[in-house]
């Protein structure tokens, strides 16, 4: 299954979020099938890291979004956990700083992306603030606009620059969210990350919705699309972006770099020098 | 067996580094034995990390400082690696940049020290300034004196605001450097690492060691101690490096927070919204 073809958000079509069920129920695989896909993929994806990172032309920027207990830390723990922590870094947008607040909402982003060969991931992102702030009323229907086309000059501007930027939206029902809660209710040593504002936010899921559709027909670009995964099953969740992270990174076409030094002289010192210690290499 | 106390360097002791055997031949430890120990402090290492991270108080800063080819980035990948990338990140110093050049020798290491609740390795560090710059003369006997100084507030500064400083130096001995440098030329995918440098930098080995042992008797401090690591044999070193940082995890008596909400009226909300939905949890 190819779930880059089944997920993304096309750019020149109306997408409708109602349409997509968190269940995904119409596919058909059983959890370890999907484990071992999984498990498969980020092999791939670990190799494929370490020949981005010796080729140090081109970068990876993952941005994770979606509802309370969606999954974000999930899916980066479990996914992108097991890269290569020496070229694989994560950051977490809470809430802006005074500082932050003091500059452009995409300020802070900048600073955090990727060097060339680097794998980020966003825990949240520049899309909070047309999130959030939007279903809060702290900004405009106009200046949302006027956001969504800086966000996409922004990205266009990583592109060109070789970061490829791919966009995750986790996509969870109303009522799983539910259970996710109670889960954590559960435990003890969870409860510290509980607030009254998990439920009472839950009263704006519609308007939630809507501000996740309206940014994803408005940002899914060529060039840093969209994808809406079906996050209710997590073992779905991690298979279908493993999968979309590992063909990206297949179509980056890295390579290692070409030895910088004439390795015939280098293996003749290491003879020399061997010979000089008396040992045998 | 304690580490902490085996291979720490004492503060009021003079510490000869000749004494050090790299191979650590009285360990008497089979390599399955040292895997399992080294696997179970990882394990207690995440679920103290985790906690640290939750509590939000203390942080905790890691330096690797070796010889090429000693090991840095095969202890940070096998006993760093498995923490969560959330709450973990590497930072690597290379070459200065024009901008870090710019400013005082400490600069860019201040930027890069851990949050609260966060670990940060660095992968070399400051501590490059009074080794590689001091064997190649770029900077004084004197001006090095003041670099210890200098490097000594510094820590101290970090470590009154609750955050750990633990130095490791990865201490091989020169043939198995040499072994080293084979096998990476055994392998086509690593040529692109290896340089000419790497075997005319060995004509200085007996100044780095006088370096290091120098950095070693000035700069392990009672709050930012240095240990120094056998690791010839890399099961050893992975043991001892391990072993250090859980008792150091353990030393910084985290607690998990005392939740902010409400707990019961947060069930009753579960309860309500559950009923609304028409769901059992």
């Amino acid at each position: 299954m190819n779930f880059i073809k089944q997920f993304a958000v096309k750019p020149d079509k109306k997408f409708n979020l109602d349409k997509v069920d968190p269940e995904c129920a119409e596919l058909k695989i059983s959890k370890k099938e999907a484990r071992d896909a999984t498990a498969e993929n980020i092999e791939v994806m670990r190799k494929l890291q370490f020949r981005m990172y010796a080729e140090n032309k081109q970068s990876l920027l993952v941005i994770f979004q979606a509802m309370d207990a969606g999954g974000k830390d999930g899916v980066i723990n479990s996914v992108l956990g097991p890269l290569n922590i020496q070229g694989c870094r994560v950051v977490s947008f809470k809430q802006p700083s005074t500082l932050e607040l003091a500059h452009d909402f995409l300020w802070r982003a900048h600073l955090a992306v990727p060097r060339t060969g680097e794998v980020v991931v966003f825990n949240r992102s520049h899309y909070e603030d047309v999130l959030v702030t939007r279903v809060h009323g702290q900004v405009s229907a106009g200046e949302c606009e006027r956001r969504y086309e800086h966000i996409n000059a922004f990205e266009r501007l990583l592109s060109d620059r070789n970061t490829r930027v791919v966009k995750f939206m986790l996509h969870i029902s109303k009522d799983e969210q539910l259970k996710r809660f109670a889960d954590r209710l559960k435990e003890e040593d969870k409860h510290w990350k509980i607030s009254e504002s998990d439920y009472t936010e839950r009263e704006h899921w519609k308007e939630y919705m809507k501000a996740f559709e309206d940014m994803l027909n408005n940002c899914s670009t060529e060039c840093a699309p969209w994808f809406v995964i079906p996050a209710n099953r997590k073992y779905i969740r991690d298979l279908a972006v493993s999968d979309i992270l590992r063909r990206v990174l297949e179509n980056m076409h890295t390579e290692f770099p070409e030895p910088t030094a004439d390795m015939k002289k280098i293996k003749a010192m290491a003879r020399a020098e061997a010979e000089k210690a008396g040992i045998k290499l």
